[in-house]
């Protein structure tokens, strides 16, 4: 059950209202890397803990609904952004600053669709969609998920943030990246509290895999090439399970290679 | 800002798991008619809603956090018919009647990608989209796309409702379908307290409309017919702005009926 | 059986091409709130009424048709608005205003798909959805999704109506927006003349429906308020089926509320 | 202008309702081979052809009506496969057997958003979209697309030939499959009749294009192999401009052969 | 089994870094004309190919394999137009050319979300779909849907030619419009060479189609018109079956045509 | 520059032919968790990788091409278990059994659309999207994204290992399995030898963000609760850069909690 208070997590102020900028935050909302994805995300991964592992359960639904606010502290940014453009800019334009700008830059419907306020789409318009959301059933896969899903977004946050000039707009950005920081920590102390669980999903017994190609590295360079000697081709898996080694596609030798070598020496004499 | 408590709005009660039913709910979850949407549709129009109209915001705003709580009990219905087989559908089936379930019924993804969990799809499969949020900017365009929403939601729900035979299936469609019940309502009480609002939107001066073709019903049958005095060919429009008359679409008649009809003679003779 | 006669329902005119209200003009073809959705709701609606409601099976075929004529008007709006460029906007580009106006303005596809012409696309690109299509089987949950869809589309045409200048655009907005006001009204006057029929389904018996929150306004607040007397809080419910009142979510107080205090009195002492 | 007439362009008889008959028909409404595709396709080549091809741009819109119809059709066949399942079907079921074969058998929204109707969309319950629809601006390139659709449309209608045994259904079938044989024939027609058109589009200059691999055959696989002596590895173009020949891909010798086949020479040494 | 080689099959090079241009690149990537499309359709159809016509199965994965290496070109040449913008540019705008030509034109996620770097979707930002791809396990339905694509893919890239001046990008387009130029020839001559198979399928009996209907150019004006003498409405039909005549819908015509010219009469005098 | 090898990476055998496990296997394919998925991610990210970071360019792009080996041997494995049903089965079904499954079992498109073929959609029939795919410019975040996509990958392998029992489809999916163990230690190595990278991106300032919140879990549970002691509420925060401690949502203290007990008190009493 879920419950509201009629103030932000953090508050939004806007000194130069900027259309532009609220398109871009629009990606921080809709998109594939922003707040809708993740609240719901965790919602359904939480949906999805069995009640005997309450502390997982908890700790996501407890971020879930911290998201739910981002979105909302996002969706008043837009608004603001909106509402009029600077005096600067209204005297550039001719008459309606701010609609010219939705209609140049490629967010039309942000105009005509929505009145100038925030919509569940991406900064290029495009709708979000329930595809974004992970929840695999598997907790160290849903870990990643959400590890991967705070890299991609605090990269975001951060990107905007390099692009506004607004102190208020980067004020918020600051909290959000923050918020990021942390959310990407504690992901990382929830997998690192499974104990050993790669390679994910830990329950399959690794024996019914196939033991000849598990831990090489494949290349698939046309032309063979030696190993290049990489952290990823020798020394031990970081799954604590095998040992490195390089190779090649199965198959994938010359499987006459004196022919070969004989056509290609003609060739060249 | 929001927050939740961890117990469910409805106790959600599974006496006979069905996993067919669980793919039916997942319409009522993440599809057009679906909790998802209306959650997120009265949170996009809270956030549009100027702070001088404060109430329609809260009677928003709270809407759509009782519809977060509602897509929780879904959820966890969802899980519920997914947890285990009854043991006559058990034994019928070979090993895993569930999984058997749903790779049979469609919905493969719901064992595949999800390990038998809810997910942010409709019954079909087809992800949830930011498309089915409407959030205008108008609050009159709003409230009538929230009794629409609130119609086909109320809908599904008592067609789920006459599909099972579960009790604990029928308490929580009960409570849904008297939620929506009480949905349906608020939003036709929201409209009446709007006042006069039609046509929407009613800010715009009608003298710039067409006055030829506002009140007219256009017929498009290919042979022109009679009137067929129905309430909406006679009477007054229910706006109060304009009277009701019948007509054919500008320009549909014969340019030059004189030698449509000497060619239609000839045929005939 | 369909026919066509080349000729426009309405005569389209465009005095300054203008590239950036063609695309602006695409919401109208093959947005949400676009015609491609009305003529094909419309039609897929109509093909689902039984031949005993006569009546309304034409009236929805009626406006469906006329809806297409709508499609074929906008489209060649579209069409004249890419010809040519005004000679002013001409001489400030350099080479090809048209495309170089498509390609700042992010629609390019309508250069580089379609040859600069009408596309099933909105005006941010996104492709129409048989998703926007609401044809639920049920003649008011059908009406009412009809009054939304000529609220939005009517909100839509006048928002074009404002951001032209164009004489002939302005002429045929004004035929459209007078067109969604007789859409708009015949809607209403249809849903007049099913007699009660709300809450929708009317055909769901409401003695199956919880009766304890069936009329009851459900406050999801974090901290508990005042009943706000609002029209949605008491009086008659618009159905005519039962009163308002004011609550709060099942289950949602505090348990425990001399605990609750106790333990923030210690906080504040 | 559009109109319509209400009677079916070719009658629609069930004799025994088959409501997985119904999803499959929805294939050939809403799919990717389906009628809503061609009839919007055709529609929006038409709208982009000049005035001065009006021999064209007659011949695609009339199509694109005619293809309207057969939506029509389509729709009602998907009603009556649904209306009510045979007495054999009824009886082996234990209420209600369409319902059950709905829930079933994949489409269960045929059931739960449309009452056992027609939708826009395929029979994997995919929603159509603006997508599928090719208007490219260019008569040669859109005409090959038209092809296309036939070709795949008359198979589409041809495998629900052979999987329906209901007589009224393959008389349905019948004779959209002749439909299609007329149209795949008359647009080669109208290819035929363009003239020399090939490679499309024929307006760019050939001499702009890189001279020297327009007419090769570039093979990629790993090892180097012989000219397979195939209609495109030797001979005239079909667009009679060039001469076929056989090669590599630019680039993908062995740099240095020499050492090439020294290493080569040493593995097998 | 695939292979690479860290060459280009083409060398990309870019004098003038234009952030606009990187932005129409996309669509030959990842629209429904580019070669992601190309590149898997062909890959697909390949699969379907049974192993007793490899000279078909081969010829469709060697030129998959082809295009696999053109979308690597265009996502270099997208990198190399956003690495940074040209002095010019960067000195007519404030801090970060680049950036600010992504915001302004209305693909900011290649900014946001990738870096300034190519990604899978169209020039409007619409992410590449699975529906682009026609995989019909019908050889010459695919075959002609090979050339839809390759006719649509040359006129895009023609389009792109004409949009450029640099003349890293004009050599790049111009090898691939002459690749395209063989396609389109190499996959007429597969046409040619599967001998007769018209209409596709030719393995359906013709005979079971509606013989009334099958070669008949179906007008569907609303007032008759006559016979125009078009190649399809008369002449032998391309796939040599049949002969064209003109007609109607049928059941089109008025029903009671001396009561209709009566009404007419009536009208006119 | 790719190539390609006739034949497999891994030899595919069928034993017996299973369309519902065909249908699983599509999910494998262009699902979420999909082959096309990794291979078109991973080569996007390569093409991102710049020259001076050769080692991780090759990396990716060498998996890269192993990926679309495995969407070659999973299509034949969709094609095998269609090519025709198992005897047993057959005897059951009354004529063709392989298209009574696939009409069934919710994938008809296999049929009507590809002739029995694979296809870029999922196991729900959902197409492949190029949303799926995460290149995002910055290292680490996109080896983030590989690890969970190869640990949802493995996840679905092993799912659809324990739903077949066919010793061929076993011995493919064994490999499958392997290869995603291997895959998931290779990203894992690779994140390890960038050092310190936490939190995503490395390179913006910390002192940047907001300090205040950066490393504080938030909780949001409606009442208070005690600190619960968890791995992500105290001790040192896994980016070394922090330590974890427990707080509320800023803002979201009763601002004036004397006058709250006080009311609360009130209540009790």
């Amino acid at each position: 059950m879920f419950f509201h208070q009629d103030d932000l997590q953090f508050e939004v102020e806007v000194e130069e209202p900027n259309p532009r900028f609220a398109k871009m935050l629009q990606q921080a909302i809709g998109g594939a890397e922003g707040e809708m994805r993740v609240a719901l995300q965790y919602m359904f991964q939480a949906f999805a803990v069995p009640r005997d592992h309450e502390e997982y359960r908890t700790l996501l639904m407890e971020t879930a609904v911290e998201e739910l606010g981002h979105i909302e502290m996002l969706a008043t940014a837009v608004t603001k952004n909106l509402e009029g453009a600077s005096r600067a800019q209204r005297e550039a334009a001719r008459e309606d600053a701010v609609i010219d700008e939705m209609m140049d830059s490629g967010q039309p419907r942000q105009a005509l669709s929505a009145g100038l306020h925030a919509m569940p789409v991406d900064s290029n318009g495009v709708p979000f969609t329930g595809n974004y959301v992970v929840a695999s059933g598997n907790l160290a896969a849903d870990l990643y998920a959400n590890v991967m899903a705070e890299s991609t977004g605090r990269l975001l946050a951060t990107r905007l943030y390099e692009m506004t000039d607004d102190p208020g707009m980067k004020d918020m950005l600051s909290y959000l990246i923050a918020r990021d920081t942390m959310h990407q920590n504690q992901w990382h102390a929830a997998i690192d509290s499974l104990g050993e669980h790669l390679p994910v999903p830990a329950s399959f017994p690794q024996e019914k895999e196939n033991g000849d190609v598990n831990y090489t590295f494949m290349s698939t360079t046309r032309e063979e090439r030696e190993d290049p000697e990489t952290p990823w081709t020798s020394g031990d898996a970081p799954d604590g399970k095998g040992e490195f080694s390089s190779g090649r596609q199965p198959g994938s030798g010359y499987a006459d290679v004196e022919a070969m070598v004989e056509e290609m020496y003609n060739e060249v004499n």
